[in-house]
């Protein structure tokens, strides 16, 4: 049986075979932007350092400035025959300007030229990358500061274990994703290399300038191993690293969405902006966004794990196989910029409801540890003999069918004659949280300032940025 | 600083991010023949039980055979608005056929309807991938029976170890590649169950007949339990996990292609067909085909990683989650058919220096060990002993710089006296392969008869195929 | 400042490295049982083919049955000197039976021997795994049949969907590990075949009987290509992803287990055997053994995916890359054989809150599809207007609060006058699950013949097990 | 069939399973320094707090020291009962210092015990690690400094594609490792933020001083978020994706080591403290320690595989998944450290054969670059016009089967006229390699250069380090 959507691919043999293996113009035309700038760059270096004539660099430029208006415009022919990225613009490059465009390719290589363009991709995905999780920081504070307050369970093992405030519970990602910005940023210094003049990995004879190329490309610096210039992708991997750590912590908040958006949960509602429903169920209100937030993850960590593999075992310099590397990234940053946008915008979105959330963190004797405490701290006990008080306090509450401070004073006292009614005070949530002082508790008026803290940060972050 | 490259695409909102978020037709455009297929036997089936009346199941199988012909020939108009697949042919069978098509999806949801789409191409993908590592297997099969004699080295350590014929590394690869026929047949047979009439989760009132379904696409029953219905992607897992495994054994051949044809080995040749070359650099042949066939293997193993990752501790049944299923087996199977066609053309055009390999295989004392063997079964020394004598010979022909068989024989007779020039017959690499005779050892004869075993089998299965 | 935890291991030089590298006698150890029951059958073979003389065979045997009740007793002294079982066994073997341990490795090599002994410790671990999976369905499948008739909401998005019934919910994970119990007898099946007399990896020039010693340890032939032989790894790899995919199946039912325990769902209860609390917080009921069956699910996967990055473009034959393969399976496997166990455990205990389960599941108009389902069923309504129907009645029923057998008939009848006091008897959950009769639906009576079904499959599998 | 190696473990039931389950001991003792450590830096604060008595922490602190005693000497009893590294401590320092032990966990909870210990030992595991990767890139530099102008091929596609110096393909490999260490750094840097004080995941009610525990560990500063501190494991996977990519650079040297040992390239020569050899195939080098960096890398990126999956989708705060953290660092780390340890010992061990890197790097017309450069430059062609020049004179000379240097002038200027005996300057290796003077290129003087700004670099570091 013929299949016609398999096997006629190749049919026609080993030309097919290769033009497929060697075309990446299907995917790197997304680096053209990148491509031209560096190829302007070069080309104006090579004019001042007398390596080509002034009026060759110029009709370059000029060019190239074409080019880019017609990918722009989308009137730009993309040819597969023509491989990639670098030869489709090169080839146009010499129909608009002649035999100057033959000039452009002198004291460079493909192998720089790709890992010149890759780069400059991949630090505009990482400052993107930064400005959108700064957004969604600045949501989750504003979340925190509205909800400083508002007593929710803390879990372990999705058993409330102590109250904690929604507050508090929104910063905790801020932290996580202040963490992943700095990662990003890291990364972004250690790359912000140029490769520019390694040539094809041995560097070149021709008197070039590559600290001028580094800069006019925002580089702080040539690479220093022409070898390792053309052979590194370790700025792709760093990244697609940073990127899975981040898709981890969304996906942790996406998780708890999801469990807080079931009918049993119900400790936020989401608006049907960020859910889908049912024609026939108006009451479901399926947390796609958190869902998709959620699942992305695989995605993203696979696209690291693919191109470790790809890159494990690789002699230097450059080998065919690094050609895998673009796909991976451009797909994990376009995913990765999706879920950001969906998260930020579930954050705003998303609203608490008080009275379930209080409610769930007041059952379950979510305060016996503030008991405990008290008897340290009051009587002077062990720790872990006013553990074992408490232990049998709670028994004694369990079996009656109440919470703690529904226990009356002489049932307290007879399990420790010390108790006195100050213990009522730290039974309540309100006062378990309010307690909480120690630096980084959840105690509101610690959330609170924590919150002012990133505020002003973030605030100051936006203040620094170019107009 | 505005980057237009990014950040733009969800800055107009929630309806930007969740039209993203769910629309799949950008990727599952591909199941339309599945699609159609399917819809075509639940139509027929729902008349076929008095559920829709017979003139509107004929109405809809027309109107689902002209859609199929305008998404075969280009025309038909795929919208984003209507999210996916599925959605764009029945909002068009609305179009041409009216009324009737609002009573296709009786007795079905989408759950069961995707279920079902994505089984068939992934079984058509299994179908054809198993045809292609047929004819990979003939092309290697051949190129062993021609070269079942050739002499090279067989390596360990990428060191010399004993030798081998050409035709019998060859078969190595068959064997390998017949585990991985092996696995996707079992995987076929796994999966060959139809999930259609599971509806939404909980199956359906309606009296569908859901064996007759499976009948008319080609499953062997229907699957058992509705939530695991829905709710099951192992079929794609396994199909990943499969395609993985065949991807290392060629990325295992593809990395020794890329040392033999290195100037150092030169143990093949490939012609421009699978090699690129440099205008200015002739000798060079860059083996890209190989190369990439290399690298291909981490983009597989990655997307069985991503898609385990999406399916580890979802609750039952259907999570948005599960979207992420398809683009993940679409890109891995794509790229498993182009590694196995370019291996099946490096195979039928790589040609061996058989001078090169023998002479390698006859350096480094490759024969010692038939040496040991000769002493245990001629002298009846025990093996450990054997391996004493052959150690002290072998170190007087490397302190002589000499081969084993350029030792007189009263050289040999001084470490051990029982030796006779009988042992001369098993010093060369011909006499070597040759005594190999065990079940599945490299004499060429075992070669020949082995490759005429899997020539007998791979002409009975193609003898078996539907015309 | 001296770290003494760390950097001493290495700095007595290249010794210490190199033992580290070569000793695999610290985890190759559990290998003994097979390297031993291989040993013997080459030893016999060898004495039946006249390679070795019968009286060594069976001083051989002899030893060898000794050395191995050392091991068993602990009183065998392992040398890490001796680098790995094999060296440790031969070397014990010479000090108890003389010259006669110096033929036993006549036709075989450390190539050969390491893949037979892995061989069958992967083998006798599928076997385990497959009856641990049997007591696990036999479980699930007893509580099934308890609970055929309990009624839950089936859940999509986290979100009640339809109501469904536990029983049948558990069958759900029936059918998966019968897919899992499928790969592992298909893993079994290809992998058995027997490696030894590959020798170092082009076979031997001794007239052995590969055959035979196959047949000894159970091996249904021997494999077919000695180069194969000893640089195959798939039946390692093809069994951790057979364990990965029943890992994520686990991890499935244990988030569910984790879900379902919280304070909010209390769907199920487990006892304190699978949870841990708090002596303070007795209402905790930490679900660890669910979070653990969760989280191992990660080292699984990792397990297996660290394999296949091992054996990516590896050269033929045996390379030192390979001794990394036995750590992995080892642990995978006896990481899977514990949380088997705990899920096996935990199905025993858990009892579901019917009340609980039934309350949830009529809540959220879970049976509006059945309403449409009457619609096209009663009236003939094309299934996309009754779709429409249900929407404008159950947008009605929210409105006031109330759920949809709560509506007065006229109230019905005034959005579609064909409606009949009818509609009522399907419009509660039992009468809702107990129309899903298609074939794989949730009615009760499905769910009773489905659990019976696989009870008389099981018990039939036990009747064939040798006693 | 009994299989006694199987089954076994867990037959006697729950108790069993969960002893597994819940036991950390097996493996978290390794923590026992950093657990000591951050406990007296606990009892020293609570003290200075006034939150215990001065003789208590006094007492608590003397019991722990002597504790360290007893686990350094191997006389303490490790309890399977006690379940972790925690409680058999806390026990032990009950026995030998009464009721004050009990006043050790006022104001902590084992949640940032926990964390607390395992960020100490990350913390150690990355000075070790750096400290490792700085003595490699010292043999590195040193190698390279030695052979700064000894030529062979630099290699795409393992094809010579232009000559370079042995010198500065080694300093490739130290600018790799320079960005790993950077890596390490940030990592450090990002996680040195102490937990202690965050208590189960509130924070606490009593007057703690976080930032004194802080300062006494080494720690910059406590964690800012309760919840955050308790459910954060970014640092174990940060420093597992740093470990993966040096991994993956390791294995690319180990890959050339592999092939460059081989008979065909024999580049370079490893001593027997480096390679297996055979006892009868004396030529023969296994170069084991090489292939194991290679396999090692599977090991560490399925580590940081699994540790992500782990916590993909975790909802705060603590999880029992969590405990599958530390073997997982465990034993990347260590790991690490064993390849760091062989290639730092490869490096200083191997010898280039300097004859054989030059005739390969002079063969296969490497020096046709040289030839169109000096074309454009000495000759002022367009780049790809020099490109096509040089092109026909490679294509005669291949023809002749001669090198470049052998063509004579008036054959080279039949294809341009105006090529002068000036070329011949450029067609040798050497003189290829001296021309390539561009930053970072492989000019020898380049190569010194770069040398001896590594040597002053790494040489400020040592002095830098704590006596």
């Amino acid at each position: 049986m013929k299949n016609s959507m398999w096997g006629g691919r190749f049919s026609s043999g080993p030309d097919a075979i290769m033009e497929e293996i060697n075309a990446s113009i299907g995917f790197d035309r997304k680096l053209y932007r990148q491509d031209i700038r560096a190829s302007k760059a070069h080309a104006r270096m090579l004019a001042r350092q007398g390596i080509i004539g002034a009026d060759d660099a110029e009709k370059i430029v000029a060019g190239l400035d074409a080019i880019e208006g017609e990918i722009d415009a989308g009137t730009f022919t993309f040819s597969r025959a023509l491989e990639d990225i670098h030869l489709n613009i090169e080839s146009r490059l010499k129909t608009l300007i002649g035999e100057a465009a033959g000039r452009l390719h002198t004291a460079r290589s493909r192998n720089d030229q790709v890992a010149v363009d890759f780069r400059l991709w991949v630090r505009d995905a990482l400052d993107a990358t930064d400005a959108a999780l700064r957004d969604l920081q600045t949501a989750l504070t504003d979340k925190a500061a509205a909800h400083a307050g508002l007593v929710m369970p803390g879990f372990t093992h999705l058993q409330s274990a102590q109250p904690v405030t929604f507050g508090h519970h929104l910063l905790a990602y801020v932290e996580m994703i202040g963490r992943d910005r700095g990662r990003f940023r890291d990364a972004r210094v250690r790359m912000n290399e140029s490769p520019l003049g390694a040539a094809a990995l041995a560097g070149t004879s021709f008197p070039i300038d590559r600290t001028a190329t580094a800069e006019a490309l925002g580089f702080d610096r040539p690479t220093a191993n022409s070898l390792d210039s053309v052979s590194d992708r370790d700025f792709a991997i760093e990244a697609l690293a940073a990127a899975a750590l981040t898709a981890i912590h969304l996906s942790r908040f996406a998780e708890e969405i999801v469990i807080w958006t079931s009918a049993q949960f119900r400790f936020i509602r989401l608006s049907d902006r960020f859910t889908t429903g049912s024609s026939i169920m108006p009451q479901k209100r399926n947390p796609d966004a958190a869902e998709l937030v959620r699942a992305k993850t695989g995605r993203i960590i696979g696209a690291q794990n693919a191109l470790m593999i790809v890159m494990k075992g690789l002699p230097l310099a450059y080998q065919k196989d690094m050609q895998e590397d673009k796909e991976q990234v451009f797909d994990a940053f376009e995913s990765l910029e999706l879920v950001i946008a969906a998260m930020t915008g579930m954050v705003r979105d998303m609203e608490p409801d008080a009275a379930v959330m209080k409610a769930a963190a007041g059952s379950g004797y979510a305060t016996a540890t503030d008991l405990a405490d008290w008897l340290v701290r009051t009587l002077g006990l062990p720790f872990r003999e006013a553990h074992h008080v408490t232990g049998r306090i709670v028994g004694i509450a369990a079996e009656r069918s109440v919470e703690l401070d529904a226990l009356p004073l002489e049932t307290l006292q007879a399990v420790h004659a010390g108790i006195t009614a100050d213990v009522y005070s730290v039974l309540t949530v309100e006062s378990s949280v309010a307690s909480r002082t120690s630096y980084g508790g959840t105690a509101p008026d610690n959330v609170r300032a924590a919150a002012m803290r990133w505020r002003a940060r973030l605030a100051a972050e936006t203040a620094e940025l170019p107009a």
